[in-house]
């Protein structure tokens, strides 16, 4: 059964409780606006591309029942807007989606509230469908670049639970199984937060999909063995020169990739690679709190007030990237005109 | 405060007991050959050098208050040590240990039983010592290869806790503290066990040696930024063209290594080094139960019927190793001549 992150459903958006996750699948439905913030803001849904569709139907769902005339729901809107961009400060896809529903209500000519509250769910809608596509055109991509019967590699989750179907470094997974094409995936737990067994090892075993869980430290292995074609991940950000800044382990998995002569390919929907930042020197690198790693699942492993180092992510320079494969196409090796080139199609 | 593994105290045989660790530091005396048994079968001494030295003072113990002639204490000496051999059934370090003291109580030539008694404690104490003096010896040599000031990353647990003092990749640490030579330590948490967590950042915090813990998947980012000069491992098997088999993680530690241009050493008392077998490919790879990577501290971190990969060991092939560090010296790569030729010295 292939979960599905964010419905619209009978009228309502549908969410899957992601917060409950692996233990627990259950669905949540919005009624209010307040339902939506705090859905965003207590990660019942999470994941840029997510959020930013959430959001989008927030936008919706605060004007659905409101009854008045359409100057006075543009006004609700801007309310609704401002207020749901609360929810998660630093969430660059979630201003994005609510500014376009924003300037989407405030540019409707009409002044039928029916036709207005419909465009302005069209829009939502649209935003929703363009999500699937980017994610269904990186797969597409990616699979062109896979064949039946090989062995993947991923790290983290780049997944359909951080999108709303398909993920982007899973995408070829699931089209593979449409497809009828078999592919054996192993997904890397990535301590310290265990984002690959909670959500990704979850989502592809439950949509069907030949997953083999491992932890960090067996990747060499694995390659080792031959059981590894290929290495997809997703990412955080891509520098103008093409480095790659992602989760923490990204860059070991790319080393040992380049080891093993095995590609090392990175999914991204365009938005995501930042021309303003010249290289990955540039990125600053998030440290967190030390009791993701000193209490794995709740009980210490080692002594309390033992020195932690914590970076949450890392950067992968460029040329250990085999290829940059985004919903416009394949950026290959050596990437850095290429990824500008790309940006004027 | 520097944990104390085995100690011969009072007369009688104390152990630190490893399996309430790192949430409990205590200590349980042996007063029986039973009770000794008891600590090597249930781990609260493990580690092949410290369950050999457990169970040559165990044969004294099994022995210390019986009040018989020679010959019938020798007699009780062949029991008991076949007893105890029957704690942990596949520890190597365990049947030399007790046939050490079997061989050592038959050829003694007294008829005083207070004689004999002492004979065979000193027997279990030069054991005891040796073992010390030959993670020393290690750890001399590998501080040779060592700077002050220099950052040294090491996997799993080589460590004190493992023997009775300094423990073999862990040795230089030990001695640098005894010397005031600062070296900054990182440990690998070592996933699926947490060895480097709860053994190897435990007890080098309780010694006041300077160790930080991370995950497995951050040590290629520590390397990326400089911070590690050397990286320090100990090893399960040595095959005689140089190929060493260790925890889970540690090739893909070496990989990164010699991505970064590191040293990578192995600590290993000469006994590990196994003549008899040719290459790593001939050492076979343990599997372990899934439950160690679906449930990190007890938690499921993942669906419990999802596939799981846990090999318990890999094999790092000899190019990768820059020297292997023995008691006897330092086995500089190219390795395979001088390991005979060292056996031979």
């Amino acid at each position: 059964m292939e979960l599905v992150t964010i419905e619209w459903k009978n009228n309502r958006l549908v969410l899957l409780d992601q917060t409950k996750l692996p233990n627990q699948i259950s669905y949540v439905t919005m009624h209010t606006v307040q339902d939506v913030w705090i859905a965003i803001n207590t990660m019942i849904v999470r994941g840029a591309p997510a959020i930013g569709v959430t959001a989008a139907y927030g936008a919706y769902v605060g004007i659905q029942n409101v009854e008045d005339n359409v100057d006075k729901l543009k006004e609700k809107l801007q309310e609704i807007t401002q207020y749901l961009a609360t929810s998660r400060p630093t969430a660059v896809n979630l201003f994005w989606a609510l500014n376009r529903m924003k300037d989407k209500g405030l540019s409707i000519k009409t002044s039928d509230v029916l036709t207005f509250k419909n465009l302005l769910l069209e829009e939502a809608k649209a935003i929703h469908q363009e999500d699937i596509a980017i994610n269904r055109s990186i797969g597409e991509y990616l699979l062109t670049l896979l064949n039946d019967g090989q062995g993947v590699l991923t790290h983290c989750n780049a997944g359909a639970l951080a999108t709303t179907k398909y993920g982007t470094a899973t995408a070829p997974f699931y089209l593979a199984k449409e497809k009828g094409i078999n592919l054996k995936v192993f997904a890397d737990e990535t301590r310290p937060r265990f984002q690959g067994a909670m959500l990704t090892a979850f989502e592809l075993y439950h949509a069907g999909i030949d997953v083999t869980l491992i932890t960090d430290n067996m990747a060499a292995t694995i390659m080792s063995q031959g059981k590894v074609q290929a290495v997809i991940v997703g990412c955080d950000r891509v520098a103008a020169n093409g480095d790659v800044a992602n989760k923490i382990g990204t860059l070991g998995v790319a080393i040992l990739a380049k080891h093993y002569n095995i590609p090392f390919y990175v999914a991204t929907p365009t938005p995501t690679i930042d021309l303003d930042c010249p290289s990955g020197a540039e990125i600053p690198i998030e440290e967190r709190h030390s009791s993701e790693v000193l209490k794995p699942t709740g009980q210490f492993v080692a002594p309390q007030d033992v020195k932690i180092y914590n970076p949450a992510f890392d950067v992968t320079p460029a040329h250990l990237v085999s290829a940059i494969i985004t919903e416009k196409g394949i950026i290959e090796h050596p990437c850095e005109e290429k990824i500008r080139a790309i940006f004027h199609k």
